[in-house]
């Protein structure tokens, strides 16, 4: 170990207690993207961040307009022209908190218990981004940081993150830097690091169904007309077959299949049957034919409500046939898909089976292609190394389930691949209640990014 | 005209003004019986009653309790022993207001625009109890009242009357009468009287599927386990086949099958599908093949969604697999269905098809048996001669798609047939937004009740 490496090292550990602190004061602003409600929260969050990266030595400092919740920009130099530069991303909005019922403490509290700190946003990703300003600023202190580094934080990514792409096509000479670092995906399990080689992408839809001008009475029109709440339900019914394939006409046409090579890597992972029983609670596990439970969630595409509501949803019993019915529904895709092609798909599936009386629309309300990534560049070769030495256990490559746009854009638009790392854990519920960070796991994810800083400068 | 007649409709005639403030002062009280929030009001609507009783000489008022919400009491027997006794029967609770967005002026506060009143429970069925006032109110101060009345007002009919059956068994001698008269039937439109034979009845279930044990992830579970608000979109898709039939098992072995003559009689209907599409709004009419729309509406048997929920709902896309899904669903029934029955149907479809790893559970909310009354009676034809006299029209037979689970009680628990009339027509929007009264047609069944009640003493 460097003497460099090892005072960041050791003023990372001495600093730890500070770091957490700051981690409280982030979660404390509830920045929810999804609930305009909460759009001063967003400002308050950004402005949070803006000064963190004032009292690191940051530059250029600015909370930029996008035309929806703001990106904050900073960046530190210091490495000099010869050094690389690295842009991480992060993003400081998180997901609603209802229902607000199920949490065991304030959602927007942080409350440590034994090794776990609860909050929303604790893991995806307040945590994450903290993680990286601990690391970023130890190394900072050593006077020996051999890299450039810029932050580009935005805070719509729960809600798909709409203006992005635009706005880093707008910026590009601004973000210009050689690699990206992005902790927004998780680790297997404490002992186990990883790095995340490709992601699903995301069609999310909104359906609204309008059948009679009004709520009837169930009695008296019962029986002469389409009720939008049975007719959604028998569309979203025969949205699988009975294999659990998705029946929109043409939805795997472009689907990349997995590779006997890459499948065979996938049953080497620790995630069986057992693993997803035991993180969602359910006996029996369902999904499409054919395909292992690990396969199904980071290499196929599905289809899921989100959300759906129709009719009278308060105490007892009123007898009324909705006016309206409205479900969101969402595919997480797979390379090649396109979230524009499978709207088309959904536009064709309604169009041929809906019932004449039924207005109808479709909205998409956030969308995202999928990405694969290459395994051997320097950077992904830094930060595999870097996990190993912290968390001394060889590192898996993996498939994501979940989205992160921004990958795409940095690729499409500034022309940058992503290192995809991060240190949440499958068991911290992300956008569920009583979401929660690992905080040993979360201490060694600083000295690992540390670590890798310093790997970037060998 | 007799002398009290002649004297009886005068006096109506010349009270119309106080009727309606009176009308006025009891919609002011939203008293529904849905949401327990509103018991106080369901309270204070029964001590009005019970004073309005008072002031018209009634005796023996009392507010009974039953268990639920209570029941309204009161008798006036000056016609003497001789004479025959009428139960009359009626409801002062209302249906939920909502969605409150919907209306074009406060649901509780009686809104005069022309020949309309507006306000929750101006025709289901506050107008029609306080007609039925107006009329006994009216024969009384002649002083010739040829009958003998007792009142039950109900504040439970718009949850399906839970208690009202075993009530009205405990308090048989209280209640005895020779027949019921039933205003909350409608009449088809302002020129159309009609009398009601046969009456739909109702099983209403709450269906709730529990999947995961919290709402997951949908990019890192999506895949893996079966989403319960698909499972559910499913199984409702699925309670009907492609010719509009229930698939419930057993769901039509004991319906009563529509006679030949009583489909030539529902054809001379005015019913016809321009009816239905004019008060439903909807430019294709959807059913049970083989049947017209009044068929269906009245004389057949339905399922209908009358709630969904699942899920997240509010604003926004948010990525969540939702670990539960309700629906409330209701089946109209008719003679000779048994709701326990259908209940049993329901679950054993269920059970039959859902997916292993779901909990679920159905709750039956509210059930009714369908009644078919006879046409010949006494009291059927003073009802029928008084509406034709009023309304200068030929008398309509027919079915209501609707439910009144006191004319079952009637009959089993006290002997009685019931007389169902009423002076609701199609397009008050009862159980909707903007529910309204025709007040032309309301002054004419104020008449005709008077009528009614002077041919009951030829």
């Amino acid at each position: 170990m460097t003497n460099s490496l090892a005072n960041a090292i050791h003023f990372a550990h001495e600093n730890r207690a500070r770091f957490l602190d700051e981690l409280g004061e982030l979660i404390a602003i509830p920045s929810i993207s999804a609930d305009s409600t909460h759009t001063p929260d967003i400002k308050r969050a950004a402005e949070w961040l803006a000064n963190k990266l004032k009292s690191l030595g940051f530059e250029k400092i600015q909370i930029m307009d996008t035309g929806g919740h703001p990106v904050v920009f900073g960046e530190n130099m210091q490495a000099g022209k010869d050094a690389p530069t690295m842009i991480v991303y992060g993003h400081y909005d998180v997901q609603p908190a209802d229902p607000l019922d199920l949490w065991d403490s304030p959602p927007f509290a942080a409350t440590i218990k034994d090794d776990l700190l609860f909050a929303r946003g604790a893991t995806d990703m307040k945590g994450q981004v903290l993680a990286s300003f601990a690391a970023v600023e130890a190394a900072l202190q050593t006077g020996a940081m051999p890299v450039n580094v810029k932050y580009l934080l935005e805070g719509e990514e729960e809600t798909g993150s709409p203006t992005l792409g635009t706005f880093i096509e707008a910026n590009k000479e601004l973000f210009a830097a050689d690699f990206a670092l992005n902790p927004d995906a998780g680790m297997l399990s404490p002992s186990q690091p990883s790095i995340t080689y490709a992601l699903r992408g995301l069609a999310y839809f909104e359906v609204n169904l309008t059948g009679p001008s009004h709520d009837l009475h169930s009695g008296q029109f019962g029986g002469t007309v389409r009720n939008p709440a049975n007719e959604l339900a028998s569309l979203i019914g025969g949205m699988h077959d009975d294999k659990g394939r998705i029946t929109l006409p043409g939805f795997y046409d472009k689907v990349r299949e997995l590779d006997a090579q890459e499948r065979e890597e996938m049953a080497k992972l620790p995630e069986g049957d057992g693993f997803y029983k035991a993180h969602t609670g359910v006996s029996v596990l369902w999904g499409e034919e054919g395909y292992s439970a690990v396969e199904r969630a980071s290499g196929r595409p599905t289809l899921d409500v989100n959300g759906m509501l129709s009719g009278y949803i308060g105490e007892g019993a009123k007898t009324v046939l909705p006016a309206k019915a409205m479900a969101k529904i969402s595919c997480r895709l797979v390379a090649d898909q396109h979230p524009k092609e499978v709207e088309a798909q959904l536009n064709e599936y309604i169009a041929a089976r809906i019932h004449p009386s039924m207005d109808w629309s479709v909205k998409m309300l956030s969308s995202d292609v999928a990405s694969i990534s290459a395994r051997e560049s320097k950077e992904i070769q830094a930060m595999s190394a870097a996990l190993q030495e912290v968390f001394d256990a060889p590192v898996l490559f993996k498939r994501e389930g979940g989205t992160i746009p921004v990958v795409g854009y940095m690729q499409d638009k500034l022309g940058v691949e992503s290192v995809l790392t991060g240190f949440g854990l499958p068991e911290d519920r992300m956008h569920s209640p009583n979401e929660r960070l690992h905080l040993p796991t979360w201490e060694k994810g600083i000295d690992a990014m540390i670590h890798f800083i310093f790997n970037l400068g060998k």
